[in-house]
This record gives structure tokens, sequence and C-alpha cells, in this order.
């Protein structure tokens, strides 16, 4: 664990709860600046709340973020509470943000190889809180969990 | 070309067109249905507009076409003036998009040989209008073309 891992993961865990409570699918994101631990950007998948195709936890954690210089992106971490599926893996490679941390890949494994041929490390926590969430709505809601991977 | 090429790409720099006359990167994108010709999204890049890190022309042309099923993009082609950037490309791959009409690489190649290693049909026109807007914007706004693509 690197020094704002658990702040990051705590937030993209609270953006997955809050997730849940709007009846979404329930994964968060949040982009962390690694020299000072300052939040950019948080945010949670918005598929049901505003019928997004394209706002995941991480990409919705930085579209919050907003406009950036591309420098910053350099030496920032992106949480998010589920494996990076390729959409998400692929902005994390647009923006050369060296590091992915991520909840748990075990409801999912997105392109976690892809990222780290590409030069990014990723590091699987396997956090039972982030499991558990994603197990339940899986488990609830089998046809709007496969609506959101494209299925 | 494929029957609903030039429908494609001529809504995809009419998106362009308008992003850049708004201010912003002139690349746009479109989803058609390819059993009907039926356009689903369009859209463009969006940074400056509202100050969007995600919303690419391709990523646009996706939100705007809203929830669909899975199935749906099965059937579909993505045109983008430009070649698409990581981010884009693993939106593609994310919804299965089969096939992917491109306007120009010359300006900027993107993720197009990852696009062909894993099956989408990639084909580029190299299109002469969406090249002159294109190196137009990157003439006049070297600084802004970078952030976009995360130098």
């Amino acid at each position: 664990m690197a020094q704002w891992d658990r702040k990051g993961m705590e937030i993209a865990y609270q953006e997955a709860l809050q997730g849940y409570a709007e009846g979404g699918v329930p994964i968060g994101g949040c982009l962390i600046d690694q020299t000072d631990g300052t939040v950019l950007g948080r945010g949670r998948n918005m598929r049901f709340q505003r019928a997004s195709a394209t706002l995941h936890g991480e990409t919705a954690a930085l579209e919050n973020a907003g406009r950036l210089p591309g420098h910053v992106y350099k030496h920032c971490t992106l949480y998010t509470t589920l494996s990076p599926c390729d959409m998400c893996a692929g902005a994390v490679l647009l923006y050369g943000i060296p590091r992915c941390v991520v909840g748990e890949n075990d409801t999912f494994l997105g392109a976690e190889a892809h990222l780290r041929a590409r030069g990014v490390e990723v590091a699987v926590l396997q956090d039972a809180r982030c499991r558990a969430l994603m197990q339940q709505f899986v488990a609830a809601r089998p046809q709007d969990w496969n609506e959101d991977i494209g299925l």
C-alpha cells in the first residue's frame, strides 16, 4: 500500500455505496495526486442515474476532475472498486496515469494485463467490501450488470 | 465503403465542424446501426465546451446514444473523424462494436493496431476534409491539442 491508498479506496467505495443507494451500478473511482494526496476527482457509475454509456466509476472520476494539464496525471493514482474495463483502462493509458489500484477483480477481470503490458502499475487489493457490494448487485440485477459491460 | 459509410462520416464531420465553431477540438463521431442505417448517436469532443476529460468524438456519440442493450452494438459501426485514442478504442472493445471507420490517421495515430488485434475491422478513409480541419486546429492551438491527448 502506498501513502494514499487507504484514502483513495475508501473514497471509491463510498462513491460505489452512494451509487448503489441511487439504484445504480455500485462501482466508484477516485483520482489522487500522489505528491500531496489531493483528491482531484471522484465519481461513480452513472448508467442508471443518467442513462450514461460512458460514465463508469473510473471515467466519472476523470470527468469530475475536469480539464487538467497532461503532466498532472503523470503523478496520479486512479482508484477503482472494480477491475477496469477496456474503456476505463484506455482512459488510464490516454492520460498516462502510471498507477491503478483496484478494489477487486473477482467479480469482473478487466484489462489489467493490457495496462501492465503498457507499463502501468496495477495493484489489486481484493477488498472484501468492494467484492460483497458487487456480488450483491450482480446477483440481484444480472441483466443490468451485463448491459454495463456490453453483454 | 459499406452502405452507410458516406452518411456516417458526413455526420461525424458535421459534428467536428460544429465543435470547431464552438471553440472546441474538431473531432466528431457517429454510431450507426448497419442493419438499417439508423443513427443511434452522434457527438463531438467536449473538452472546451464542457471542460470534459472523457467526451471525445467517439465517446460523445456513444454517450448521446444513451443506454442500449449489448446486442445492438454488435451490428453497429462507429464513425470518427480522427483515429481513436486508447480510451475511445477501449469503448469500442467494451461494447463489442465490430467495425470502426476513421476519417484520417495522419494528424494522430491512435489504437488502431490494438483494435485490429482484438478483431475489430478498422477502415481508414484518409478524408481530406477531416485532415484539413484537424491540421488547422493543431497549428492554431497546439497546447489545447496536447491537453486533449494527455501530453
